[in-house]
């Protein structure tokens, strides 16, 4: 699809070039312009099989996006908002349109946000969506731009993106044009809005978001904005479905439940089902533009954000402003070689890992702290949507190799939180702290950071974050069964997902150990480096795979270790069963392989896992299981097979083409780093596993200020389907199949020789 | 209990005066205290009985008030506002008080506003108003002041108002306390809130109310508010009930319709159900107040209002300063003679007069315009709830005679509303068209205003405006039936009421006729002259009552002329049957005796109303029959006989001392009339009919603007219960039972003489 717009649009644009050029010339200049990173992006993938991206536009880390909604009304079953969990506003098979929310989550697997939906209709004016909605056509997505047909209405409408700014353009036929701004449709589980129309060119509002993954519904909170008109609407008004009263009084109301039309309403109006209306004669073909800022502090923020990003902007400078900007970021990775088709997937997923963690300050710098309730201030970005037990295993690791000023700043909001709330996060979102999944991820996220060389921020101060959460048993909401694990070394079955906590804490310990190892503090390194093995003691030799034990010490019986694939529950893993845990302790592998009988057994039991089809590519506790072959010698080649068929298998240039949630890029980072040749296979760990490229050339821009070097290459030397034959830093011979980030991004080129 | 109050206050003052003072001086002294007007205020009168008035404080014409709020919960049955029609916060023999309300509406007959719930309690926090509520001790009412003790948590509630703020004083003991602000409970039947805590001793939002009468839910509107409180909460939060989510999310919604509470929510919060708690933990006894701003404007606007009306005054101050302005509006009429029940029931009844038509502008001139949407300013005061079928028949004559200035006012609101909205009102309420009852009685007002000589209004547009009403026939949403009326005289049984409808349109006519008049325009004073006594085509001859025609112009059949009392449905009349209206022409008396067959039949059948106890003294269409009789030469004694038997059956110091709703003022204004021997009898017309004074001296202090008298006396002579022998005019004798308004106040004393 995206091909085939780029065709359109070359075959649009040639009109306007001199005739005396020829047809071929033309074309060669458009596959010029095609060839910019950012035109590669296909913001379609990711958008079926459970993706959970969306194809609409969004700024680097914005915090507006739009996405066309298409997830609400039976027409859409069985990917349908209310009757499954549906964690998404767009899915690319279903077929009726609602709207454009304003607001979206990218890859996440529990619903929240996408809402504010804007729709342009036509007519008489409906304000139901099961009536209003309508099958669409011709969707175009590139980066920083969609657009499609509305079928019923014969309406166009376009959209694009500053940061926090959501900018639409819709082109309506001649007749009655209606914008509606439905404030009760949306994907969140919170109900509750608030609007006042300021004027026939202005609106301004409130609605409420939370209860992410069903949790922490006294979070709610609201997510407040702007909208500009660019015309000013002939009629305006707000509509309100009230529920339906019943009792006594209910005899009375002849109105019981019936949606209200609250013409020329221009003061306050909350409700949960309540929505704008601005309407327009027009008699001949008209576009409207409507630009809509947010902030998640006041409407006065969400009011100057809008003023400050694209006052006096037009659709087409927002528009190329946001292009520029993804160029830019997504140009400090060129790649030359392999198919279109690899680059698109390749620069997709990587548009995908800068989507979130996203911005959350205004454009003044305020922002909600986490929980106290107050507005702070930065003078950077405050970073929110940190899907830390998704993102801690390689996207953090990517922003610090190719984007290491972002994920400084990804870092000082993470020590931010500590200040204003006491923890660290865990899974936080817009400042509430959704406790979602298990472990303690920050650690590792900011061992990894420190390591790697990104040092300036206040490192004590994380150290004595993570302390707290890695010691402190009473009333610690980031550690839960901490007694048991510092007592026993694991977790009991009075614990959910006693073996997979366990290895979560082991992971986080380590990398303390590792930071307090860089920081001097030695009896700290002996003591965490020591806490970070104790999964051993949940290895069952027998099975030679990590079983749960009762608060006896007793395993947990029956165990069936093949249970809980799938997302179903089980005793001792969450997401996940004894296969696809057994070896997600990358810090130790060779603690894990003495164990399990040495090298060769270890490689056995991992292939087995592939072999029985227990891997499981579309989640995150075995993501990194290919790469473990690297680890015996003699069965590197393991990886470098099963990486390359996994990547051909799950990674594709279609909307299916992510294997499940992408986890705030959390998948789309596994396969940058995979198509680059080199993995973050130990988080925490500055190293790197290595494998085949799958392009002949990556290029990589360092940031002058961490990294010595202006780029690093990475050079596949032969294209065949030949395993490594050797591998090569700067000419010289590098021994193994790892290598340390600060050896890599010393050298200047990676060379990989294939046989 | 008033009489306790006033006991328990002088004890306390005594030992503020010197001890030189004897204890009879003191105590003769707060008996002198005791006789000012605003001290023999009870407000309890009309809390029972379907009174409809509440006991707490009010400013005269004032926005906000404040009304203990007992109506929620089981505990109150049978009047609790969900089980029934119900139209006021408070009744007196209810008993479970679940917080005070600072919004209210007195002596209406539908429900509205009664929200913004403020409530005391201690200990643990308990948001659930079924179980938080409490039951209460020792009320005290009086002018701008009311108190109780709320039993359950030992704490004293006290209340204040300016004119746009309610101020609440608690008396905690000691231990945790809480001020809940209640945003979901409320008598109105709109639903939905918006609340934001904008620090530890402020809050804003709005509470959404409207559809009075169960009308008009397009037009619901908001009240803003700002809540500050004089000690900063230790605590504070907003909770949150949603609503039940059904369907196959609910399964993961663990949360699913329980109350949320959000601690150190300061972003907008809003829903149906919420709240806010701001809780303290003292080591003593102390005491918090609780000032609420109020405006239908803004948020910003209310917070002026608070500033303006209350900054840095204390609870005492702002009482006193209440109490002054009563104390000085009650005294422009001073009494002497009858009892202090007398007093009681006469100055209440006054006070009843001066809540309703209200301020709706705030302090800086702001208010919501009718129907537009738009925000108008005046430098004046825009009044509001206008119960123009109630208040056409008395109120406004009392204001013309008393308050010139602010009939003035009124007027003046009812041209602005002609000009914003194309129409005058009908039942006006917060700038919403309620279109409640049937009519045009705007005209009435005006014209009775006009003819009493307050004409500096501009009464060629008020004409105008009139005009419009009486001859649109097309979308004119004042004078439905319009048509028929004008072709056929009356309304057929096509329409609602059409006896009634006819009767109300005749009067108006009149009124119209009579302006007419006077601004020379004699076409149309013969027009509507003739226009006005149509209502006889529906008189009966048979039945000597007024009876429905059909379409065809045939009698209705089968027609029972006592059906239709106590407000039960009948086909030809509103609220009332053809006993109660039959009379109800008092522009055309003479030829409704004619067509009764002269004035011996028509007092026959006047006497038959009462002995067949048709006589209904707590609703509109017949309160002025007991003066009727002084049509009837030889039978006006039956007017003083009846007058004084339903003043003393009706009219009593007690809670039920009113016959029902007091419908804004107007029962109340019969009773001020009734007892000062006047009544405005013909409602347009500038005359009274004179009946027996119930006081022995009546001073009416004349505005000199109007005027050209300081004050005008009334004297009964001879305090017996003897009919009246001669009637005198500044000592010369006045002919008839009736007098003109011109010659009434430019006499001096009107005497009375008794047999």
């Amino acid at each position: 699809m995206k091909i085939l717009s780029l065709k359109i649009f070359c075959l649009k644009k040639r009109f306007q070039y001199s005739y005396l050029l020829s047809i071929i010339v033309l074309l060669s200049l458009c596959d010029m312009h095609a060839q910019q990173p950012a035109d590669y992006v296909n913001p379609f993938i990711g958008t079926s099989n459970y993706g959970a991206t969306y194809p609409g536009p969004i700024a680097p880390r914005g915090m507006a996006s739009i996405s066309p909604f298409n997830v609400a009304g039976p027409q859409n079953l069985p990917s349908e908002k209310d009757s499954g969990w549906l964690s998404n506003p767009y899915v690319h098979q279903n077929t009726f349109l609602t709207g454009f929310s304003q607001v979206n989550l990218s890859g996440v697997g529990c619903p929240d946000l996408g809402v504010l939906l804007l729709m342009p209709t036509t007519g008489t004016l409906e304000t139901n969506h099961l009536k209003y909605g309508s099958t669409y056509s011709n969707e175009v997505a590139k980066t920083a731009y969609y657009s499609t047909e509305i079928d019923k209405y014969n309406t166009k409408a376009e959209f694009t993106t500053s940061k926090r700014v959501g900018v639409s353009k819709f082109t309506f036929p001649k007749g009655q044009a209606n914008i509606l701004l439905n404030l009760g449709l949306g994907l969140t589980n919170e109900q509750g809005a608030m609007v006042k129309i300021v004027s026939s060119t202005e609106i301004e509002g409130m609605r409420t978001v939370g209860s992410f993954c069903y949790n922490s519904p006294e979070a709610a909170y609201p997510v407040y904005f702007v909208a500009k008109f660019s015309k000013p609407a002939d009629r305006y008004g707000v509509w309100k479905t009230p529920y339906t009263y019943e009792g006594v009084e209910a005899q009375w109301m002849g109105y019981n439940g019936k949606t209200r039309i609250m013409e020329n309403a221009t003061r306050m109006v909350v409700g949960d089902s309540i929505g704008t209306y601005f309407t327009y004669k027009f008699d001949k073909q008209e576009t409207v533009e409507v630009k809509i800022g947010v902030s998640y502090v006041s409407i006065e923020n969400a009011r100057e954000n809008l003023k400050k990003e694209t006052a006096n902007k037009s659709f087409e400078d927002i528009h190329k402003e946001t292009y520029d900007e993804w160029n830019k970021l997504l140009s400090r990775i060129k790649v030359e070689g392999g198919t279109v088709d690899d680059k698109t997937i390749f620069y997709t997923a990587l548009y995908h890992t800068l989507i979130h963690p996203n911005t959350l300050n205004d454009s003044n710098g305020d922002y909600p702290e986490i929980k106290t309730g107050k507005i702070g201030n930065t003078s950077g970005t405050r970073f929110t949507v940190f899907s830390l037990w998704d993102t801690y295993r390689n996207l953090h690791q990517l922003m610090s190799l190719v984007y290491p000023k972002q994920q400084l700043n990804m870092v000082n909001s993470m020590l931010n939180m500590y200040d204003e709330n006491g923890w660290l996060p865990k899974w936080e979102l817009n400042s509430t702290e959704t406790f979602t999944m298990v472990g303690d991820p920050a650690s590792i996220v900011i061992t990894d950071t420190y390591l790697k060389g990104i040092q300036d921020f206040d490192v004590e101060k994380a150290y004595e974050a993570m302390l707290k959460s890695a010691d402190q048993i009473k009333e610690n909401p980031l550690r839960p069964g901490l007694k048991d694990y510092i007592e026993k070394g694991y977790l009991t079955t009075d614990n959910g997902g006693p073996v997979s906590t366990t290895q979560e804490y082991n992971a986080a310990d380590y990398s303390i150990a590792l930071l307090a190892k860089a920081l001097g503090k030695d009896e700290d390194y002996k003591r965490f480096k020591k806490r970070s093995i104790s999964y051993r003691k949940l290895f069952d030799k027998d099975l030679k795979l990590l079983r749960p034990r009762l608060p006896n010490g007793n395993w947990y019986e029956p165990f069936n270790p093949n249970a809980g694939a799938n997302f179903t529950k089980n005793v001792g893993f969450i997401e996940g069963n004894a296969w696809q845990y057994a070896f997600m302790v990358p810090h130790d592998i060779e603690g894990l392989a003495k164990l399990m009988g040495g090298k060769k057994a270890f490689s056995k039991q991992l292939q087995k896992v592939f072999d029985m089809d227990q891997f499981d590519m579309a989640n995150e506790p075995d993501i990194a299981y290919p790469y473990l072959f690297n680890y015996v010698k003699g069965e590197e080649w393991r990886t470098q097979k099963l990486v390359k068929e996994l990547v051909h298998k799950y990674f594709q240039n279609k909307p299916g083409g992510v294997p499940g949630n992408d986890d705030t890029g959390t998948m789309s980072a596994w396969l940058v780093y995979s198509m680059m040749g080199i993995y973050p296979v130990a988080p925490g760990e500055p190293k790197y596993a290595i494998t085949t490229p799958m392009f002949d050339k990556i290029t990589i821009q360092l940031d002058s200020k961490y990294y010595k070097n202006k780029e690093l290459v990475i050079k596949k030397a032969r294209n065949n389907d030949g395993y490594i034959k050797q591998v090569k830093l700067n000419g010289k011979i590098h021994k193994g199949y790892f290598i340390d980030h600060g050896t890599l991004v010393n050298g200047n080129t990676l060379e990989i020789i294939l046989k």
